[in-house]
């Protein structure tokens, strides 16, 4: 295996460890914040980094479409590109060509589609995907899969998982051996227990250097969600580090880690962040309703991060309703501050057996709602 | 005099100093970065001051409009409320009104008109405006004036400086004894050599603590604004600051400063950031233009901001073609760190009696251009 794991302490499913790179250690439960275009939208790399994050995601079909892979890997590779210098982790590109791309031809091969950019033609397999994660440089690499919508039936579903684990064992094949980078396979198998063991003993014949769940989050609600997260991550080696692709709110990261993943993803906090939607330890406040209009308490007053400790919500209100870029730059900076305080928060109640009691807490806070009642709407 | 102003050295009409104000020193020559509607666009204050800025400049039109000069005295006024707690300038809203608002109906009392934003009808007077900027808290504020359009008549600019006059009587009144604060008076007269003695001599006869140089930069070309200066700033008290409102250009600043001007403000170094437009000490760099995609090189090796130092011009044009809010964010830091470098050359210069040379070598090393040739064209 090419990554050293170290399960540090457990509670329950949940576990803590250290997933070490040559590019520095990802402390697990770990939250990486999406850097799709080689930017994390709104963030300077520096500003990411002093939330608390190890790692970022790149998005292989934004890169490879624009600034190409091949001009990357000339400029130094991503890392270099983007001037962010601990670990990234590349998606394969399958999930994003399925929602972005047009004219899409799925065959065993692969995937034709057209760019959303400027409509160029490109193909996508397990190979290409392979060599363009290469070329970006990537850290962790990810196998190249598809995955259907829900709800899909499940014949769909099935013939789907395993052309996707065709293609793990491809991409297995392409990777070949490179020292200091990884491999992580996907689980698919939708809703249905019986193929998402399947995948997963799939997978566990090929062998990676960790197992992501994949298909999730697509629009099953999360009471469905956490029902294959029951039982998933058990069925994924143990001592290998477990990410659930695209997840999500807060209270699914929690739940989630609860059932034993390790790793998440999520363009939520800066997606939201940019339309004035803040995360808070009392649940989400849109900054854009007018009871913040003459509000000059802080956002949270006993969060440290810049938006908190500089600004009032009068302030936050009327740069996001003036469209101003410093609204985007602060909300996104709290958010991913908040989602980072959040893991943390979790991989100290592992460390000392207390996450049931930091779930419980985590809970009651956010029931309590905000600082005070919503008086306007949102408008 | 509510604001000492020290003048340390002179070299030729040029001078460098010391404006003394409650919240911090402003070093003159000085650039004030404009801070239309409570931010510095994509600029956090903090970066903002580490550009090297002492001051910044505050809208009134816009501030007025939204979120209000009331809830802004409110919140406890505009340093707190968007966080920058060295001075403030605001100015009077008497040239954006007649340039952004709608339904103007100019009258010996004051401007009335109708918000750009949502259509509400507002009014602007030598009084209120005085009002506006104290509720703002600003630390210098500009008298109300009025500001033809160039070109125009000699009969409209020479009624428009006497209407500007009376107005700057009643804002000497209304304004009255604010310690701490200092009210600047505004020369108008276009390009009319007698009309701007005949303004210079009505403003020091009503007595303000600073004067600006109004009317210019309104389409008259560098040529005509020079041959303005070539007499105007000597017209205005020597022992007190001379400000140069919404100049300019690098080259404009450069044979203001060696005119004898003492502070400037404008938006140009923010808004052609946000459109892929850095300035050099080479001259203008149009980040959009295809030559730079596969250019690993810095924008200006010999540049300590942190879009120089941390990223190609691969990158900058990549996220400036990918409409990524941190090419805002980099090139505006940029772009305001070498307005600032630039002010500080010149205070050295002048300092050590060297303004002449610094001008020739300022003038020579644009004359090189950037570089390397510019081999496509912006698109």
């Amino acid at each position: 295996m090419s990554l050293a794991f170290e399960i540090h302490a457990r509670d329950g499913r949940a576990r803590t460890g250290s997933l070490r790179t040559t590019r520095g250690d990802i402390r697990t439960p770990a939250f990486m914040p999406v850097g799709t275009a080689a930017t994390v939208k709104a963030m300077r790399p520096e500003s990411v980094r002093e939330t608390g994050a190890d790692i970022l995601l790149g998005n292989t079909y934004h890169l490879m479409l624009r600034p190409g892979a091949e001009r990357v890997a000339r400029l130094g590779g991503l890392h270099r590109f983007m001037n962010w210098h601990g670990p990234i982790l590349t998606d394969s590109g399958g999930f994003q060509v399925m929602s972005l791309a047009s004219l899409r031809k799925l065959t065993e091969e692969g995937v034709r589609f057209a760019s959303h950019i400027d409509g160029s033609r490109h193909m996508l397999s397990p190979e290409s995907s392979m060599e363009i994660q290469r070329l970006l440089g990537s850290d962790i690499v990810m196998a190249f899969d598809e995955c259907p919508a829900l709800p899909a039936d499940r014949g769909r579903i099935a013939e789907s998982m395993r052309l996707s684990m065709r293609w793990a064992q491809r991409s297995r094949d392409a990777f070949g051996d490179r020292p200091g980078h990884a491999l992580f396979g996907i689980q698919q198998g939708g809703l249905e227990q019986d193929l998402r063991l399947e995948s997963a003993e799939a997978l566990r014949g090929i062998g990676f250097d960790g197992y992501a769940i994949g298909g999730l989050a697509v629009g099953e609600g999360q009471e469905a969600m956490f029902g294959v997260l029951d039982h998933a991550p058990d069925m994924l080696p143990d001592d290998r580090p477990r990410y659930l692709m695209g997840v999500g709110k807060p209270d699914d990261i929690v739940g989630a880690v609860q059932r034993g993943v390790d790793m998440f993803d999520c363009v939520l906090p800066s997606r939201s962040g940019r339309t004035g939607q803040a995360w808070t330890r009392r649940g989400p406040v849109n900054l854009r309703n007018a009871r913040h209009r003459d509000d000059s308490r802080p956002l949270d007053a006993d969060c440290t991060c810049p938006a908190c400790r500089g600004y009032s919500r009068a302030y936050l209100h009327h740069v996001i309703r003036a469209d101003e870029i410093i609204g985007s730059m602060l909300l996104t900076w709290h958010n991913l501050h908040y989602y980072q305080e959040l893991m943390a928060g979790m991989r100290a109640a592992i460390a000392t057996g207390t996450l049931p009691e930091f779930a419980a807490a985590f809970h009651a806070q956010r029931a309590e709602g905000d600082i005070e009642p919503i008086t306007g709407d949102s408008a």
